[in-house]
């Protein structure tokens, strides 16, 4: 299999990580979306919502949303809990992220680490400190009375947070006050097969 | 089991369409989010996130999340696909929506329908046409092919995709460029146990 990515995007690092956590074999294809690369028709062939991370499989099929691409990898491992319950949890963690938190910390990091935080972008920059913040008490709410997101046991929805929550500071979010978060980041870092983000 | 909700939201409506399509018994609590049910600290213990739709077991369990309520109630149903490549492509639509349609889609129609469209949120109206033209674009190529989204049954991505946009002239959105998508609308509209939306 082949994974479409950029080493700078959490999205694209939660895939890598998860490879590594599951020692997992792949080619990589570099995709600078800086460059463009994402909207070339061969790319928009493979995925006509012109982002990364994109998987491909050995028979040419392609699949598109990191979360999603997380859960047909690792489906059957321990990372993906098998009691109902506990797998819906998870599952709501991976929507949480998509929707509650990635669209603040992942753009405001967008913004000022690529973009350079241009003068025209600075409203909208600051705009999503308020919703970043959330995320992360509503994830130190959860950290406080659990070692993981869900429950005893590391699980996907681990993998998904971590890669943005991991850099928030590039994104300006300081996380000094959230000491529950702080500890799930180190004991992350210590799981078998961890390994860091390259960019 | 208790679904915490307001009908008139389309995150709630997947919920409402799901048991109606499935046949699923369900009590209802309306939360209006207008008048800040969703910030009471009653509310805040069932989900720090604060928003509906919320699912209540009857030990009290809740869970957030209208597309992990969608996969904890349908699994082993007609609407969740086994094969599991078909399977994922079920899951990048329901993430694909949840990060490239409802922000743009259900936003825009929030700010119009909620808010009767101020002015000092027209510009940020305005601005969510864009992305919502290339998510109703991405759908449209995918039902050129398809009569639904994950290939010729229906599944929880013709739900959760179908709740905002058969109301996205709402937000401003013309459907009439997109002859795949209405067909598709109509589809849905004649399964076996269909509900229109509430309100
Ligand atoms: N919901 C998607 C988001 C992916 C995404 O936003 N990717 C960015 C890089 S982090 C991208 O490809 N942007 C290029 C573009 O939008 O043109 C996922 O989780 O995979
Ligand atoms: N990602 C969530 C989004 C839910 C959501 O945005 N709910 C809105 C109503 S449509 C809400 O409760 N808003 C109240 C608030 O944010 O205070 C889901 O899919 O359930």
């Amino acid at each position: 299999m082949k994974i479409y990515g950029d080493h700078r995007s959490g999205n694209c690092y939660k895939l890598e990580l998860l490879c590594a956590l599951l020692d997992l074999d792949y080619e990589w294809q570099t995709v600078d979306i800086m460059r463009g690369d994402t909207r070339t028709p061969d790319f928009l062939a493979r995925n006509p919502n012109a982002k990364v991370p994109l998987l491909e499989l050995d028979d040419g099929r392609c699949l598109a949303e990191s979360n999603a691409i997380l859960l047909f990898l690792a489906e059957g491992s321990r990372l993906v809990p098998t009691e109902p319950f506990s797998r819906a949890r998870m599952l709501q963690w991976l929507f949480f992220e998509q929707y509650s938190h990635e669209p603040y910390i992942a753009v405001a990091r967008f913004i000022a680490l690529y973009l350079g935080l241009p003068e025209e972008r600075r409203a909208d920059y600051l705009s999503k400190q308020a919703g970043g913040y959330n995320a992360l008490d509503v994830m130190e709410t959860q950290l406080q009375s659990s070692p993981y997101l869900v429950a005893d046991e590391p699980s996907l929805a681990d993998i998904a947070l971590y890669a943005y929550t991991h850099v928030a500071a590039d994104g300006g979010f300081e996380l000094t006050g959230y000491p529950a978060i702080t500890a799930w980041l180190r004991r992350i870092e210590s799981l078998p097969g961890y390994q860091p983000m390259k960019a």
